[in-house]
């Protein structure tokens, strides 16, 4: 996606430790207007299955998870929690996360009522590095006998890892910018086809 | 909102320890349709103050806040993050908030370049009981100097003391639906004007 390149060369920052800062559009603050461009486009690449919900992880996935529901009909949003304990009532889906960010694992749960074997899945996220979210994701969706129609990423690193492992394993990945190698001074990008 | 009273009625259920829960459309499965019709009932309540931004707090508020912004000539929506650590970069503004359901205390954090004496912030979160969120919100708009143009909540609860001591101070906090009084079998409402 031509514009989100553009918006993370304009507005994206390089830190150490190869952190990709696009907080002024994306994750912290929200541009809503270019957000629905995004929601846009996922339309366009996922448009065709038989979508009839959206799962993501908390937080910086639901605002966007949610502005791209509009785009498929207002199927439902369900974001899966990091959990700060496991005394939420009723049956839960429960799988480990881990954060490279904020390190250690992490709790994941979902509601068992809110995904069930009757569901076509698409996964929404902000990011796409190590792929632990998505996996973890993944987790729920097995364990609940769902079908996954994709997973649509905003910004891969496709330097590290996740995105070519889930590739690999026949996961049809749709990322709308893959960063190919980023410094201080320059990102460049893996040339895509529309 | 009446709408949205029904909803409660209908999909709401009454836990032990006054938990409201809500999950089926607003903090945990969303219904983007119904959201966004509380999207367009805050509008209506605040379209007509000079509003430039949207501030909440992560998770469950963000993608209301974002489907909200979105018939507010798409502002920025900007989401206080529950800080995990404090390294992020830069200068931040940061507040500490109570938290009744999981317990403790946590540190809440924003980024300073996205909040300023120039900006007229309207605050949106999915629940107030004792104002702690808004509160951490309120604190971090006053050391910004920004001006706060309201505070527009789904769902209070009217048998806890947030939103009556914030309206004491002053501060101009609407609410969608009111709970005076709830129990296992049957959830009241306080009437409100138009």
């Amino acid at each position: 996606m031509k514009a989100l390149e553009e918006k993370i060369l304009k507005d994206g920052q390089v830190r150490p430790g190869h952190i990709l800062k696009v907080d002024n559009f994306l994750n912290h603050q929200m541009d809503i207007a270019f957000i629905n461009e995004i929601g846009k486009e996922f339309y366009r690449l996922f448009g065709d299955r038989p979508i009839n919900k959206i799962l993501t992880i908390e937080a910086s996935g639901i605002g966007i998870a949610c502005i791209t529901a509009q785009y498929f009909n207002n199927v439902p949003v369900v974001f899966a929690k990091k959990a700060q304990s496991l005394n939420l009532d009723g049956s839960l889906y429960i799988t480990q996360v881990k954060s490279y960010t904020h390190g250690g694992t992490k709790n994941v749960i979902m509601s068992k009522k809110f995904l069930s074997a009757d569901d076509h899945v698409l996964i929404i996220d902000d990011f796409l590095a190590n792929g632990c979210a998505v996996n973890g994701l993944l987790d729920i969706i097995n364990e609940a006998g769902a079908t996954l129609e994709g997973v649509g990423i905003v910004i891969e690193k496709g330097f590290q890892d996740g995105g070519k492992e889930l590739r690999a394993r026949g996961i049809d990945v749709k990322s709308l910018a893959i960063v190919k190698s980023m410094t201080d001074t320059d990102i460049e990008f893996e040339e895509q086809d529309d």
